[in-house]
This record gives structure tokens, C-alpha cells and sequence, in this order.
């Protein structure tokens, strides 16, 4: 980071607030290599016993760290308000889905059915070979490092996402903590450390590590104590430790790295020309939402050359000319949006539709509407590149050809969103349907931030987006993420789980024989 | 490989026999680097129309391939034996199960719950904000390239298990020959490719690629269209391919890679104080059935020292000298089974306690039982590595408390199984849990050899068992790791997928706002 960290004389770190422009008041010390061997085998050892713990327990555990986070008050909000820049409200906001993300988790503890329970009955007088009792459900994996993001100092941060998802699924945490909000940090991990000393829970169910040193960070990646990583930041970040993990550990260990997604979104025409102004209010407004730091900005603008466009063009140029400057979340990240900006302004075929003077000094991030064309765009793929930050790149395209190749040029996105009516959606099929190919989500009519926390929410998508296109980050089945199956063959009743019991005890939905059931099976 | 393949002045290969000790009739042309780039253009220009085909479309096409295997009469039979010496009745067995996967695979298709669709219903009036319309389902990701094994040569290679629930899912299949049975691979290709064509799916949706050089396999490692590898196999091999896929790739992808597992056995003190020699009996013809060819070959057996341990150990030892050497799958296989013995006897500690004059010459694998103590085995990891052919060490236990360590020391496995009495089970409940976390399946009573194909079956396991934990390559959920989920926000109702239209008309079981169900939803 950009001398967003600094290191006192005592090898504490203070952090740099883009709010009051100078360090916060606060020291945190820095974990040392042997302290981290310490966490990961402590973690390994929790471990043992927090696995037993029955779903009903951990259920209590997740609303318990709910509880804490919100006993944490204001201290909290204001803390991370400095920290990060974002203002009171989105910081409630944030909270409250934070907690709203434990409950959710602790709902499908209680449910039950998420183990993914399967069941074939014997058969013990089939021919040639009789058939075995074969019964199978999803076990944590063990202990789950997490590394937050800045932009979600609480969601997707100490207590978010990805800690309430794998302590769910039955796994110790231990979160390295993001220098941007160490303070935020350390209220969060009390809170969950208060939730598990009234819980009964191992002490080290949770832990948490704080270096800016990437040796130090790396030596934590290849400890084999730990069997899965949920990563949230940059791309490059993200891949060093997605290598590390697969290649430089002797288990390579699943990376779950949401990373980088500038979240096409394809304006047709025929929406266009009834609305336009409407449409580019819309746009605006997610563009510059939370000065555009959300994985999920739209960064890209798909849209067909003709009057409607060119006067939507100019009704978005004209709002994001206007916007006001917000300070961003820190130094670096502020940084990375002007340098990432200036890079792609660069790119030979772009024109600035409208800018707002720079803002750097102030940390603040300054708006802007770049465009190029089709032919640009695909040949390009450094157009590609994400710009963290309030701005966006309109790739005008003279007709329907030339956009379902630029979407077939696009690399794999979070989120990709069509804007369109009735007769825009059938035309434009084709492209609907290609655009599917590179997404996780794909949104009509919408705009793509905003990160629904429910069942069917898919947080990731084809690769750059993330490591693992087979997962999510939010909603319900992200605790997935942190489980494996185990397969049990003529097991003895007395040591089969509860949820593999012949009796249904949980009352959970199972596959007997391929089929759902909540039925109770003959021993 | 050693000598397997025979290069003919044409480029062209034969492949060895050790069943006739030369090499066989019958040339197979090599796949150059530009037909490569070919096969993969192909089989992503078929998946834009295969990802189309409803799954009940998808079901024929599965179930044609088996009939088309079955037309394929003895001629496949008698082919494979030459190719891999292994015995009628065992081929028989396995064109039988090969079937019965494409059937399973079709059965989950008609189904239709595979997909979990789920499905979040809109709440117009929310607040503070409205909550959209989200639906949830599983898709195709694109080509599979699958790397079939040798010892299976119809379940695990060009139409087997990867192969059925890779083209289950939508995706289209380039399979890698094996070199080992290169005329068992075109017929049973010429079966999918037949039943391609009479159930009307594009050409390339089938295709393979014969090539026994390093270079161009990592050719097709890295072709940008394939989008995920099912690999069955050595370790080393594996490996290879998951360092390649996973780090020399533009777009990393996952590799499904089942490698390496030497399945250990506890046999626990009450049962065999009741029945030392039956036991001796049943795992004596697990360590030798198919000359000991099996991934789940029991590698390891773990006794507490006693009288009935002594009783086992000479039941055993005579029937391990007594076995008859039998062919093995090729030059290799055989080479490396003595090779892989012969490293493992030469360690510190290693007791001979049955043996089989070596058979190499005739490429018979002869049987071998060894023993060692647990402290000699937790301090030694070469102990761990995995010989591929009718061998396996006996590893003597002081007491609960070092077979407990012994077992805290193991690597991941693909089975584990406990044979032990009632007392037994509740005795070493502590080492049966240790167990469990380092298995993929855990059976009592029976013998890891011989696995079932049905729902709750789990053929993976942690590494180096597997590359992936969360997979199965055997039953029917081996079909998800050849998909991805797709979030569909506010779609439209006429572009959305059947499994996720409010009607149901697939009639599947669904999860509506968390709760499994297979009602309709309201538009």
C-alpha cells in the first residue's frame, strides 16, 4: 500500500485516513512468522472439537457474533467511517448486512438440508454383487484463512461473507486482517471472540493476523494447517496468492479469490429510444454509487450507434460531469484509480466524454465517461483493464454484429446486465445468450451493484472475475465453498452423523435412491 | 512410456501387448500440434449447439452411446484384452458398468433436479429497498478434456465416467488416448461418434487426440477453449497437468485429477481376535484382485500387535505367497510395480513378509507383503508412496495411541476402511474420526476394491488422492464438477431456462426462497 501503513518505531502500524488526511490514532502490532506457525496450529487444533459441534450450536455462535456486532455500537460505525472514508448510512447499511449474512447462515444451519445428505439403501441379495449401504454428506474441511476487501470493511471484511460462510460450514477462521481498517478490524474480532467465549466455542475458532509484509503473508498461505482461502481485492493480489496456494504449498489448498469485473452492461436499442435520459440517470447514479468502489461498477457500456444513443451519451456526460468528488476508501486505492484511468485514457482510440478535475490531492475520485469503438474495444484487451473507482468506458458499436463480437471478445465478469424492452430482449437473443457464456450473474433492467444476500445470489463468475467459476461469495450456498463429501459405506448406525441417520432425525430434504425425500429409511 | 508404443516410420503407433509379448496389429495415426488447435476450435464451435440440446435430448444421446457400445460386441472385448491383459469376464463386467453410467447419467438428466435450481421470488414492496426477482441454476462450462486411465479401459477412459457426466452436463468431450489401449479407444469412440450422429448432436461433440509427447499434450492443456480436465491417473502426471492448466494457462482451469491413494485398512483387535483367517482371506483377494490394478487397492494395513494380529499376519503372508502371478496392464505398469516395491522394500525398517519370485519378464506382477513398525512409518514418508500393482504393507501397532498417531500421519486417501467387531467401533471411535479426515470414503467391514455407481458415492478424496477434495469422479454427482452456476436477476419469462420458469415445467425439485419444493411460483 501506499504509505497507507505506518510503522512506528515499535513495529506497530498506524493507518491513514483519506477523511481527517492524517494517521488515526491507534497502534496495531504486526503478527510475527513464529506467532503465525502459533495461530495455524491452534486453528488446526479448534478444529477438532469445533467440528463436533452440532449445526444448532454454530447456528447459536453465528446470531451470537451478530448480537456482539451490533452490542459494538457507534464506536464501530465511527471507527470505520475514518478508516475508510464510506459515509455513516452505507456504513449502517453495511452493517446491517453483515448481520443479516450471520442470521441468513445460522437459517440454513437450522434448515439443515444444505450437507447435501444422499442415501442408497442395500441391496443385499442383488446379482451378480450385492449392493452396500452407501450414504453420503458434506463435512468441513478444516481451517479457513480469509483475506477481506476494503471496500466492505464490515461484509466482506473481519466478520463477513466468508468468515460467517466457513464458520458455518464447521471451520475454524483466521482473517487476515486488511491494513486499510485495522481498527475496524480488531472491534470485529472481539466481537467475534466475545460470541465464542459465550458460545463454548473453542478460542481459536477465530483468529486474526495483521502484516503489510508479503513474506510474512506468504509464509501464512503455505501453512498446511490451513485448507481453503476466501480472498476479496485486486487481481494481482488475488493470483499471487491463487499460485502460492496451488503451487508453492505441499497440499495445494482451493483459492476462492473474487478479483476483478468491470460488469458489461448492454444498453439495446429500442429501450433507448423510449427512455434515454432515464436510462442514463440509472446508469450514473451505479456508476458513481459509493465512488464506484463496488466489484460490481459497471465499467463498461454496450450501446448501438443511432439518435437514441447519442442522446443518451449526452444526458450521462452531462451527470457525470456534475459529479461531485467523494473521498475514496484509502491512498492506494485512490492511486491505483487515477493511475488505472490515466492508463486506459491512453489507449490509442479513446475519447473522454467527460472528466471532473483530479481530486487526487484530496483522495477524492473524480468521475469520468470514456468511449471507444467496437472494432477498439476487441482488438484491445487492455480496454479490459479494471479501473477501481467512478468511471466508465462506452464501447459504441455500429450495429448488432459488431456487439455480439464484443461481447464474445469480453473476458469473465461477476455481473453483465442488459437494458432493454420487450422487443430488444428477442431481437438481441443472440447476444443475451453470449453474454450469459462470460457471467455469474446477468441482471435485466438493473443495475449490477447492489449483491442481493439470499438462495439463488451468484457472487463470482468465469475467470478473471474469479479463481473458481463454480462458486459464490454471497448468499446461502457460499458455504459450500468450505465443504467436501465424505462417503460412508456400511457404517455402523451408532457412528453415522445426524444427518445421515435412517430415522431423519433433522427432518432434513434427502436423496434416497436418487430421489427427495424427508422419509426415514429401513436399517 | 517404456517401450509400449512402437513409433512406425509413418509417424504412425502400434501398441504392446503383454498378453502376446509384441505389438499388435493395427496403426493409429498421431495428432500433429495444428490438428490439436483444430479439435479444440471444434469442440468449442459444437458446444455453442450441444449447451442447446434439452437434457432429455442429452439422455438419448447417453443412452445411444451405450447401445453403441453394446453393438460393438466382442470385437471391444477381445481388443481389450490384447491391449491390457486383462481377463474376459473382467471386461465383460466393466463394458457393463460403462453402460450403466451413461444410463445413471441419463437417468439424472430426466430427473432433472442436478441443475439446483433455486429460486429467490421478488418483493416489490421491501423496504428499505425492493428485492428483485433471483433465479439460480447450473450450466454447462464448455469443453472437457479428459485423460483417461489405464487400468479401466472402458469405466475410466474414452467413454467412461468423465466422458458420460462431462457430456451429461452439455459440454462436448476431447478425450486423450490412452496409449495403452489405442484400439479400444477408436472403437469406443467410433461409438459415441455413431451415436452422435443418430441422435442428431454436432459432430465435434466427441472428439480425441492420440499423441504420446510431452509437448503436445501440454499443447492441449493449454488450448484457451477447453474449460476443464478430467484426468485419471499417476501422480505424477497429474500433477503436471494441474501445474500446466492451472498456472501456464491465459485462463487457469480446474483440473479434476483422481491420482494417487494407498487406501489404508485397520483392522481392529476384537474382530480379529474372532476371525483372523476369514479376514486374511477377504483382504488377501482385495490386495490381488486384478493384480492388485485398482485405485482403491489396500496399500496399507494397520493391526495392534497381538496373538490374533500374529494369526493374521501368517494367514495373510500364505496366501500372498501363494498368489499366481498375473499379467499386468503394459510394459509400464509392470516396471513401475517393481520398481515402486522394490524402492519401498529398500527402506529403513521394512520387513519382507511374502513374496513372489519376480515375474517381470513375463510382465506378471507377483504379489508382495511387507511389514513395518508405526513409529518406522509416521517418521518416514517415502512409506507412503503408492505401488501400483498387488502389494501392500503391514504396519504394526504398539497400542490405540500409536495407531491413532499412525493415522494423524497419513496423507489423504481415497478410501480408509475399519474392520472391527461392535466393541471395536466404539473403542476406537477416536481413531475411526481421525480417519474420516483423511478419506473420501470411509467403509466398514468390506473391502476398498469394487466401487458402486450410484448416488451417495464419493471416488475422491483430499490430496494427493485427488486435485479436488469437493468432487467425485464415480456416481452421479460427478456430473457437477463440469458446471457452473448462472444467477439470472429480473429475466424476462421468455428467456428463462426451463428448469427455472415459475411453471416448473420440468416438474424439479427446486428451492423457493430456501425451502425445497417443486410447486410453481407466481410471475
Amino acid at each position: 500500500m501506499l504509505n497507507d501503513i505506518l510503522q512506528q518505531p515499535s513495529g506497530k502500524l498506524k493507518t491513514f485516513s483519506t477523511v481527517t488526511k492524517d494517521f488515526l490514532p491507534g497502534e496495531f502490532a504486526t503478527t510475527t512468522i513464529s506467532e503465525i506457525n502459533e495461530v495455524a496450529t491452534n486453528a488446526a487444533q479448534a478444529f477438532l472439537q469445533y467440528r463436533k459441534k452440532t449445526a444448532a450450536e454454530r447456528a447459536i455462535f453465528l446470531e451470537s457474533i451478530a448480537d456482539e456486532i451490533m452490542a459494538l455500537g457507534d464506536e464501530l460505525i465511527q471507527r470505520a467511517m475514518l478508516e475508510t472514508g464510506l459515509p455513516e448510512a452505507r456504513l449502517i447499511g453495511e452493517r446491517g448486512r453483515t448481520v443479516g449474512q450471520l442470521k441468513l447462515f445460522a437459517e440454513v444451519l437450522r434448515e439443515g438440508s444444505w450437507v447435501e445428505a444422499v442415501i442408497d439403501i442395500a441391496m443385499p441379495d442383488r446379482k451378480p454383487l450385492p449392493r452396500p449401504d452407501i450414504r453420503k454428506m458434506l463435512i468441513p474441511i478444516g481451517p479457513v484463512l480469509v483475506f477481506g476487501a476494503s471496500n466492505f470493511p464490515f461484509a466482506f471484511s473481519t466478520a463477513g461473507g466468508d468468515t460467517a460462510s466457513a464458520l458455518a460450514a464447521g471451520n475454524p477462521v483466521i482473517v487476515k486482517a486488511h491494513e486499510g481498517h485495522l481498527g475496524t478490524n480488531e472491534l470485529m474480532a472481539k466481537a467475534i471472540t466475545n460470541a465464542a467465549k459465550k458460545t463454548n466455542m473453542p478460542d481459536a475458532v477465530f483468529s486474526f493476523v495483521t502484516s503489510s509484509d508479503v513474506s510474512t503473508i506468504q509464509h501464512l498461505v503455505k501453512q498446511e494447517a490451513i485448507k481453503a482461502i476466501g480472498f476479496t481485492g485486486s487481481y494481482k493480489a488475488g493470483m499471487a496468492i491463487f499460485k502460492t496456494a496451488t503451487t508453492e504449498r505441499k497440499t495445494p489448498i482451493p483459492v476462492f479469490a473474487e478479483m476483478s469485473s468491470i460488469n458489461p452492461v448492454i444498453i439495446l436499442p429500442g429501450k433507448l429510444k423510449q427512455d434515454a435520459e432515464a436510462v442514463a440517470a440509472q446508469i450514473a447514479a451505479s456508476i458513481t454509487l459509493g465512488t464506484g468502489q463496488f466489484c460490481t461498477n459497471p465499467g463498461l457500456l454496450f450501446i448501438i450507434k443511432n439518435e437514441a444513443a447519442e442522446k443518451f451519451i449526452t444526458a450521462l456526460s452531462k451527470i457525470i460531469a456534475a459529479t461531485i468528488p467523494a473521498v475514496m476508501l484509502n491512498k492506494s486505492v485512490c492511486h491505483n484509480y487515477y493511475n488505472s484511468k490515466n492508463k486506459l485514457q491512453q489507449q490509442p482510440g479513446i475519447a473522454v466524454l467527460a472528466t471532473v478535475d483530479d481530486a487526487m490531492p484530496d483522495y477524492k475520485g473524480s468521475a469520468t465517461l470514456l468511449q471507444t469503438d467496437a472494432v477498439n474495444f476487441i482488438a484491445n484487451e487492455n480496454l479490459q483493464a479494471e479501473v477501481f473507482g467512478p468511471s466508465s468506458l462506452v464501447v459504441l458499436c455500429n450495429d448488432e454484429q459488431e456487439l455480439n463480437e464484443a461481447i464474445h471478445a469480453l473476458h469473465g465478469q461477476l455481473t453483465g446486465t442488459i437494458i432493454g424492452d420487450k422487443t430488444d430482449v428477442e431481437t438481441f437473443a443472440f447476444c443475451i445468450d453470449a453474454l450469459a457464456e462470460k457471467v455469474g450473474r446477468l441482471l435485466f433492467n438493473g443495475v449490477p451493484t447492489g449483491v442481493e444476500v439470499c438462495h439463488a445470489m451468484v457472487h463470482g463468475g468465469p475467470y478473471p472475475s474469479t479463481s473458481n467459476a463454480a462458486s459464490t461469495s454471497v448468499g446461502a450456498d457460499a458455504i459450500k465453498r468450505f465443504a467436501r463429501p465424505i462417503c460412508l459405506q456400511d457404517c455402523p448406525a451408532v457412528l453415522l452423523p445426524e444427518a445421515l441417520k435412517s430415522g431423519n432425525p433433522l427432518q432434513i430434504m434427502r436423496k434416497i435412491n436418487g430421489q427427495y425425500s424427508r422419509d426415514t429409511v429401513e436399517d
